[in-house]
């Protein structure tokens, strides 16, 4: 069983977060899913609706899987030294690394990247790949590995993303179960981005 | 500016209603969001993490758009005439009535579906066609519209219903933008429905 901490703050992306928890959820017997805000508190997503986190990062727990959303609230955060140094030490500790969109900024900014290829939401590259210059930032992926750290693409690639990281831990017949329950269509190919080309990245 | 009224309850699907909120709440100018439960209150999901309702049914409010996501909580929900009569009552005066998933069933012990087409979920199908045997089930369809009513199969069908309702209600740009915001690939065919013969459907 692992223990997922799912990192949110106001102004984070609703379906980046809730996407991959539905998918990992489903597993009840291989994953347990935690919100974990600064403090114990509901937490007003990009979307205005309001998300509950039981945890706060000031109870130092250590988790098997960092899971970190974006959305425009990651524009402020990422001058949050409080939760920064949070994900550089849970990090650190973790088995994986995960983000969505815009939290790979936050990845950036707590430095845990270094030296890493990584990818984020293709309509907000540029501002993220300031966020972090000695990252390998990928203009073109869907979701990209780099040993304990996988960084998707925008929103929804989330998805994909996460049906990627239960394939790796627990096999491709899971993954697709979880896919054919959710009747998910999974783009399975990580290097596959049409979104890429559209934002001018390629 | 539409006003949805999204119902959630004790073990409702996380992404049944959060992909769709994502998609309507992108759109901020056009529609707003609210969560509404028995009573305002944190509700768990199916996943176990939890949403915050900021409203309540006792508030007799009407909406413009009701939204109803599935879960494994509409199993006992279908025997809560609290909840199935404020589902009557709030979709004879809205403008569009939505369901994703197992969401059908409570619209049929509402009533509301008596004599119209709607789908649901491919691996609940039998149980929720049982909810209403006056209803036209269709076993094959991605989502279905009927007048004012839309149903979408499982999960992750909800978001392509809401692309066809955005189409609907703004046209099919609008409905591109949110898509390629999302970096989603909209499966923009309603009765393109592969996971009705993974279910033995057809």
């Amino acid at each position: 069983m692992r223990r997922i901490g799912a990192l949110i703050f106001p102004g984070f992306e609703l379906l980046d977060l809730f996407g991959p928890m539905e998918m990992f959820g489903l597993l009840d017997d291989k994953f347990k899913l935690c919100l974990v805000a600064e403090t114990p508190s509901k937490v007003t997503s990009n979307q205005r609706l309001a998300a509950y986190a039981e945890h706060g990062i000031e109870e130092g727990d250590a988790y098997d899987i960092l899971f970190v959303p974006g959305g425009a609230g990651t524009r402020r955060e990422v001058d949050n030294p409080t939760l920064t140094q949070w994900i550089a030490q849970v990090s650190a500790q973790a088995e994986y690394t995960l983000s969505v969109c815009t939290g790979s900024a936050l990845l950036a900014r707590a430095g845990v990247l270094n030296g890493r290829k990584a990818t984020t939401n293709k309509a907000a590259f540029s501002w993220v790949a300031e966020q972090g210059p000695k990252v390998m930032w990928q203009r073109q992926a869907r979701w990209v590995e780099d040993g304990p750290f996988i960084t998707s693409s925008g929103v929804s690639a989330g998805m994909d993303m996460t049906l990627g990281a239960i394939a790796l831990m627990h096999g491709q017949e899971t993954a697709c179960d979880v896919a054919r329950w959710c009747e998910y269509t999974w783009h399975e190919d990580k290097a596959h981005d049409p979104f890429a080309q559209l934002h001018g990245l390629v």
